[in-house]
């Protein structure tokens, strides 16, 4: 799609509430479009302005939203693809996501490339949300704003966004904005919920409340969309703001039970501890979806030499807590190592059959997912 | 499960808003074990007192309620299956639906058996809505009704079911039940938003407004439980009132856009004409999802031989108006003739090899689905 304006390749079809796309649409102008037709993409990884719905659907891409709305997975109606061979298959229906091949486009997200190639979709789009309203609450330490998270699902709320930073976050973000937030914060909460103005109201006011019945030392609700903005901001920059702390990071993405979360982050503190490297952890507490940081020094070899097992100390933490290796990054290359102990090696060995059978000569995104054949 | 109580293979968790059941579940039943934890399955297939979750999750299974919350497919995180070598595979996370083995799987949601074998489901359940809210609307014709549907999914709303009722069916019903339903009915109508209580009033009176702009003869919003029921009650009926008209039906399932859904059906009543056989459609119009049931007599051989002629003139309609062969019945063996039509040899070619893959000695299911290798 080189040469074609980037909005040329993304048809909105307000009537059937469907987006039709090439592979190499920007996830953001997929959301742009769908909101002009009054229309809501949900999925909204924090790479939207960058990554395109190819590699969403790819990596079955998530966000703070797939709490609430789901993973691209629950979106992607119909694909194109080449397969190995040649063959250009379109596989799904595009209308309910009910047809015979269905199951066949499905197999496809989250598959990395390794299995056939996406060139177009057709995403199916929901009812654009009237309202939003973010609030804020911050916690002396982790253990409170973990057993909050547990309260909040357990109230029946289902927010938007539950997104979970830890002190070192704080800390970082706070150096780098210079926003106040207090020193002392052991943990922070950001918890957003839209829909009917009317219900955000309410549901805004019961989060406030749970939080402050969980021990938070400050809850702050967004009062306009400037004031969102800036609550977001905090949440957003983290990235950046962990560069200044040390010069290179190892970004990881694991998932555990939600009543697990607390256990996970001690374990990893531990982990910090033994290693003796800082880490970092936020994410997207509400569906236990944790991006535990290791902050490293790609340039002192005694920090590149103690950064793998640091990693797998990690990986095994979630695996023991019940969790998975990827929330929502993939496994690619990084933890490909870890996918034999994860699936264990009957699973490793039908799923490698299965990459046979679809790419016999090993052409598709070969040395990424699966160990090789043992 | 034989032996086991029907509810003892359902455990919900209620802080990860996952049921976990086995494949003899009753799809009712997770339904009620999910309500009293507060929580929602969605899918609600019209056999749910009797269908079990096995059986749902093999052909995707829909119902009205999937126009807003998205068919089987989407509430299957992980599958307990066991393949044709007797392997056993453990695919999806159960946690947020995005583990490396995700797709496959949903590879096996809609394999309607011929793929492996289900043994156990792990299902995403959502929050309850707090409030219901059905409105009846009758129209002189159909156009009138399809038009209302066209301009409801315009407007924004996203009902909780909007089921489409012909004339015939209109007829058939009033036939079986009397309860005053209009004898010049060209079509009705029924249309369900559930959600926030303020919210599900004010849909309920836009909804009501659109109905009477769009021309309807008569519109009825229930007031409690009592009507909401007798409302549904019509639409509840429709398999048995047939069985009055002819013995015997050929119920069909077929998928439209939304757009094509009025000339679907004037297709179909002049398939009806040409084939002499009365025909009825009712479905779910907000997705296209219609059900034409052809009304005949089996014990009359001329009837039996115009059959399958007229049940193919209507596969052939809905392929004519870029829709699908099934909506959320499936393939099995009757609409397995149409599918080289449907999908053309290439895609049929490919799914011949995965089924070869997945079961070379042809175990499982076998003469569904797929036609034979040509």
């Amino acid at each position: 799609m080189i040469g074609l304006n980037r909005m040329e390749q993304i048809t909105i079809d307000a009537t059937q509430m469907v987006a039709h796309v090439g592979a190499g649409a920007v996830t953001a102008d997929v959301q742009t479009a769908a909101e002009r037709a009054g229309l809501f993409y949900p999925p909204d990884p924090s790479s939207q302005t960058v990554s395109t719905i190819g590699g969403n659907i790819a990596c079955n891409a998530g966000g703070p939203r797939c709490l609430k709305y789901g993973v691209t997975a629950d979106y992607v109606l119909a694909l194109t693809a080449v397969l190995a061979d040649g063959t250009i298959v379109r596989w799904g229906d595009g209308l309910a996501g009910q047809g015979p091949t269905n199951g066949l486009a499905q197999l496809l997200v989250g598959s990395e490339g390794t299995l056939a190639v996406i060139t177009e979709a057709s995403l199916r789009l929901i009812a654009k949300p009237a309202a939003r309203r973010t609030t804020m609450a911050i916690f002396a330490d982790l253990d409170a704003a973990c057993s909050t998270v547990e309260r909040i699902m357990a109230a029946g709320i289902v927010p938007a966004g539950l997104e979970l930073m830890d002190d070192t976050t704080i800390a970082a973000v706070e150096a780098f904005l210079k926003i106040g937030l207090p020193s002392d914060a052991g943990a922070m909460l950001l918890m957003l919920v839209d829909g009917e103005p009317e219900q955000v109201d309410a549901d805004a006011a019961q989060l406030a409340d749970l939080a402050r019945a969980g021990g938070a030392l400050r809850v702050q609700t967004a009062r306009d969309a400037v004031d969102e903005a800036n609550l977001w901001k905090a949440r957003r920059v983290v990235s950046i703001a962990l560069t200044r702390v040390r010069p290179n990071r190892l970004g990881e993405d694991i998932s555990v039970p939600i009543p697990q979360i607390a256990a996970c982050v001690r374990r990893i503190k531990q982990i910090s501890l033994e290693y003796n490297f800082p880490i970092v952890v936020y994410g997207h507490a509400g569906d236990g979806n944790l991006h535990p940081n290791i902050l490293f020094d790609g340039r002192d070899p005694n920090d590149t030499e103690r950064l793998w097992p640091a990693a797998e100390a990690i990986f095994a933490a979630a695996l023991a807590l019940g969790g998975t290796l990827s929330g929502e990054h993939g496994i690619g290359t990084l933890k490909r190592p870890f996918m034999r102990h994860a699936l264990g090696d009957d699973l490793i060995a039908v799923q490698q059959r299965i990459k046979a059978h679809f790419d016999p000569q090993t052409l598709l995104n070969p040395g990424k997912v699966l160990p090789e054949a043992s």
